[in-house]
C-alpha cells in the first residue's frame, strides 16, 4: 500500500519547496565550475559528461605522506572516476600502506588513456591496474566510467563507495564488502587478497544534472546518507561540494560525541563501551579518524564530443590537501 | 584507511563460520527447488537463470480482493521478475486500488512473451505496459530482467525495492523515490503522474548463488536489510525463503511495538506521538499494516539453453496468499 495519489496542487508544492539540482547545475558557467570534457568542440546533442570537483584530507597523523588514499579522474569518454583505500594494518609491517593505493590509481589512470584495451569496463580496469601493481600491500578500490549515452558502470572492492543524487534524492548506492568489521575485501600484493573477480559490478543510467558523490570510507563512515543530499544541495559548485563534503567528514571524524555511521555500525556489530560505562548510561560515540577522499560529479549535456585531449589527474601526484581537477567545458 | 590485512587465517575461520549461501545454494535439488528454466534440456555451459519463490500476503483488511499488490515471474531469457503496488488512496475516491496494479502486471506479463518487443529492457516493458493499462488509478513498480549472461537489468518507479544477497552481505539495493513520506513516485491513469522517464534504470552482474529478493514496501517498511539476509540464510528452498520473509514481514506489521524501518522512516522525517506522550516516554513504533508481496529468486547455472516453454505467473490471476512458480530445472 502507498497511501498518497501524486496531486497535481502536490507538484506545485514539490516545485516550490524541494531542493532542485537539476535547475541549480544544470548549465555550468565556465568560471566557476570545472568540467573535464574535451577542447575539441563538436556539437553532438545528447551527450553527457561529468564535471567534477575533488577533495582530499588526509588522516591528522599521516598528513606527512599525504594519507594513504589515493585517487584519479579522467575526461576520456564521458569521465573516469576511481578510489583506492591502502589498508592502514600493513604499517605493522613495517610497509607503507599509502604505495599500494597509490600505484595501483596511478596504474589504473594510465590504462584510461585507452579505454579500448579494457573494454570500457571498469572490472577489466581493475584487473589491469591491479596486475601492473608490483607493490606491498593492500587496497579497497572503486572505480566509475560514464559513457557519452548517459551509462556509469561501477566496479568496486571494498568500502570506497558512490551515490547517485537525482532531484534530491539518492537513487542509487554501491553497498560496502567486507569479511568482518574493519575488514574490507581488498585487492592485495598477497594471493589471499581479492582480485577484479570479487568486485560488484553494476551500472546506472544518469541523466542531465544527476549528482555523483564517490568517496573512501573515511566520508561514508562519518556522514550520513542525508546529510550528504543536504551538503551536495547547497552548492552549486562541484569543487565547493567536494570541499564541504570533506570538512564536514574531518569535523564529524573528530568529534568524539557525534553519533556516526560508524560509531552505529560499531554498537550493530557487538562493540561498546565497556560495561561500567554503559551502565552510566554512556556508549560508543564518535567519528572515525581517516583519510578522506571526496570526488563529485555533476552529469553536464556536453556540446563536445569524445575527447582528444585528456585533462587527468592522479591523487597520488598531488601534494596532502585538496585537488581540483580543470579542463573548460 | 582500512584497518585490517585479509589473512589467510581469516579465511579459515570464514570459511568455517560465515553462513555461505552459495554452498548451501548452488545445486538445486529438483525435489524441492523451484526453477524457472527451460524444460527443453541443451546444456549450454555458463548460463544462468533464476529458480524463484513467491509469497504474498494481503493487507488483513483486504483479503477479500487478494490485496492490491500484483506481480509476475517469467522465465523468459534467464527470468523476468516484477511486483506492482496499487496506491490505496484511490478507494476514497470509490476506485478499486487493485485494479491498476493488476491490469499493469497482466500486461506486462503478456509483454514480455516476445522480449524483442521491449528492447529487453525493463524500462521499456514499463513504457509499454503502462501505456496499454486502461484501468483508473496508479502503481508503483519494479521490474528486473536476468540475461543469461548474468546481467540483471532493473527498472523502478516508486518504492517497490530489489536486495541481492552474494555470500551472507547485501551487494546491490535499490532505493525508494517518493515526493514526500507516503507518497511514493507513482505509474498513474492521470497525466500528473510519473511515467518510464521517471524510472531509475540500473543493472548489476550475477553469479551464480546469488539471492534475490524483489518486494513491495510492505516488505521493506517492515524488516530490515539484517534481517533479510538472516531469514534467507536460514532457507535453502526460495520458496520457503520467500514464505519466511513475508510471515515475518506480516508479524512484525501487526507489531505495535516493533521498531521497524517504517516507524523510524516515520520519526526521521517529524512523525510522531503526542507531545504529551513524548514526555512521558513514548514514540512513535510498530510497523505498516500493509500487503506484502515477496519474490526471492536465486541465480543458478542453467543446464537449459534460451526457453521454448514459458513457465509464467500473473499474481493477479491467483487466490490471495501464496503462490509458487513450478518448473523443472
Amino acid at each position: 500500500m502507498a497511501n498518497s495519489i501524486y496531486r497535481a496542487s502536490v507538484l506545485q508544492s514539490q516545485l516550490l519547496f524541494r531542493p532542485s539540482l537539476s535547475n541549480k547545475h544544470s548549465v555550468p558557467k565556465k568560471s566557476n565550475l570545472l568540467c573535464i570534457a574535451s577542447s575539441q568542440l563538436n556539437p553532438i546533442r545528447s551527450e553527457v559528461s561529468f564535471c567534477i570537483g575533488t577533495h582530499l584530507i588526509p588522516h591528522p597523523n599521516k598528513v606527512d605522506r599525504g594519507g594513504e588514499d589515493a585517487f584519479f579522474v579522467s575526461n576520456i569518454n564521458g569521465g573516469v572516476i576511481a578510489v583506492a583505500d591502502g589498508v592502514s594494518g600493513w604499517a605493522e609491517r613495517n610497509v607503507d600502506p599509502s604505495l599500494f593505493s597509490k600505484e595501483l590509481m596511478a596504474n589504473a589512470s594510465s590504462l584510461v588513456g585507452d579505454l579500448e584495451q579494457v573494454n570500457y569496463d571498469p572490472r577489466i580496469l581493475i584487473r589491469k591496474a591491479h596486475a601492473a601493481t608490483s607493490s606491498t600491500g593492500s587496497a579497497t578500490a572503486i572505480v566509475a566510467m560514464l559513457e557519452r549515452n548517459g551509462t556509469m558502470k561501477v566496479a568496486s572492492v571494498g568500502d570506497c563507495g558512490l551515490r547517485v543524487i537525482r532531484k534530491g534524492q539518492i537513487i542509487f548506492s554501491t553497498t560496502p564488502q567486507e569479511h568482518y568489521f574493519e575488514c574490507p575485501y581488498q585487492l592485495s600484493s598477497e594471493l589471499i587478497g581479492q582480485t577484479y573477480l570479487d568486485a560488484v559490478v553494476s551500472s546506472v543510467e544518469l541523466v542531465e544534472g544527476d549528482i555523483i558523490v564517490m568517496g573512501s570510507d573515511g566520508l561514508f563512515d562519518n556522514v550520513f546518507d542525508g546529510e550528504i543530499v543536504s551538503t551536495v544541495a547547497r552548492h552549486s559548485d562541484v569543487v565547493e561540494a567536494a570541499k564541504a563534503l570533506a570538512n564536514l567528514a574531518s569535523n564529524h571524524s573528530m568529534d568524539s560525541r557525534f553519533e556516526s555511521p560508524y560509531s552505529l555500525e560499531a554498537r550493530s556489530k557487538g562493540f561498546d563501551v565497556p560495561f561500567w560505562k554503559k551502565i552510566l548510561g554512556m556508549k560508543l560515540t564518535g567519528g572515525k579518524l581517516d583519510d578522506i577522499t571526496v570526488i563529485v560529479g555533476q552529469v553536464v549535456t556536453s556540446p563536445a564530443a569524445a575527447s582528444l585531449n585528456q585533462v587527468q589527474m592522479t591523487g597520488k601526484m598531488e601534494e596532502a590537501g585538496s585537488g581540483d581537477t580543470r579542463g573548460l567545458l
